[in-house]
């Protein structure tokens, strides 16, 4: 149930949304009960996961070192590995979305280790839920998150611990749509700003990403070539969640 | 001397400029040689710290622990100290700017201890040079800075680790105008944001101000009185450098 910070009734009781820069400053959220992660990392793995489900994939197994994905690798599971955006050589796929086709991956599960994503998945196992985001999905997980009535901190992956301006565009993009609904609520700084760069940035996404680096270091490596798709609202209407174990769709 | 990113003349070497929006993602930062760290706590430690040079204090002792403040405190010291924005019972002073008159600090040495800004500076001893920053000294900070041809971090204290809109607010007037400049560039997500929001903001940061959470904290505290000064610009030409022990003038 949701967040009461005053004494109020139950018709005032509303839900809280925290934005979390970095996957470092988690431990410093304020919200501390009955609340959902929303993991976030754009550029790419919460894009790539979303693409993935969308095509059947039955489930992801998220494993946070290289060692675990070779030893899954090798009891013959299909394996994701990418290392600063490089897929490594060990790997059946990196973590470009474009590359988790219906056909490769329908009905399998396959197993994850990414720079960012997985490493922010092992630090936000304290809330009672976790929930994959991204562009492609918004739509159905804010309706998600409205039926759940749950707080909401939105963890932004980043890009090794630093803030980036790419998941902070989908965090404000989620929370603007969020506080539109009577039910929620914010108290946070970081939620203000990532709304407040996002109204920079709708209305010319690929224009605004130029000041972002992980898209130079993206082109750098050639691997730019998912980024408008990455940025392409609504779809799929999946909703992949972390039982604890595996990332399964929700429905 | 500046950083030298690439193979590039003499010519075009620039100086960069980071941003970093808590003091638990200094640890992260990219730069890492030949840099000043300019530090932050808009509400309210680096603007009262400016002010009380401005009213001619001799130096600035920073401690880290209420400890170590309750002993100098016994030693004679005068002392200012708060936690959450209260002034504790054995302190002369809160960290108000407004308490730092000439008549109570001219010529003498002030023991100071901070919620957030004392752990900041205690964070950002490895930089080469400390300087403290305020919109009250914006301006004589930027000309200094120009002059010193250096990297740049700018450390936000922000609120319990927690990414702050003042201190945001403060870092992208910073940077703007150091990158008006030809030797200064900026590779930095996180600086990028912070001009983005000042320049929503700086027509009118009274209405801005609404929005930042600690702003509303001062308010409920009954300490908000100096909030318009703290974002007054251009006060004072005083520039307060740590030199590893102590806060000095550098003039």
């Amino acid at each position: 149930m949701c967040f009461i910070d005053e004494i109020m009734s139950d018709n005032d009781c509303k839900c809280t949304v925290e934005v979390c820069f970095s996957p470092k400053l988690f431990s410093e959220i304020l919200t501390k009960e009955d609340f959902t992660v929303v993991l976030v990392d754009i550029l790419r793995a919460t894009t790539s996961i979303c693409t993935a489900f969308h095509n059947g994939v039955h489930s992801i197994l998220p494993v946070a070192t290289l060692e675990e994905a070779k030893q899954l690798k090798e009891k013959g599971f299909l394996v994701a590995s990418e290392q600063d955006g490089k897929k490594l050589d060990f790997a059946d796929f990196g973590n470009s979305a474009f590359s988790f086709t219906r056909e490769m991956i329908s009905g399998k599960t396959l197993v994850y280790c990414t720079t960012n994503g997985t490493r922010a998945l092992e630090m936000a196992k304290t809330a009672d839920q976790i929930v994959i985001g991204s562009f492609l999905n918004l739509s159905a997980l804010t309706e998600w998150i409205i039926t759940q009535k749950r707080n909401i901190v939105i963890l932004c992956s980043g890009w090794k611990n630093k803030f980036c301006i790419e998941d902070s565009l989908f965090a404000g993009a989620l929370t603007e749509r969020l506080l539109l609904q009577p039910g929620f609520t914010t108290n946070c700084d970081s939620a203000q700003a990532a709304m407040d760069l996002w109204h920079i940035a709708e209305n010319d996404i690929s224009g605004y990403l130029e000041k972002a680096a992980h898209r130079h270091r993206l082109n750098r490596l050639g691997l730019d070539d998912v980024i408008p798709y990455s940025f392409t609202l609504d779809q799929t209407n999946v909703l992949p969640v972390f039982d604890g174990k595996e990332i399964v769709d929700w429905k």
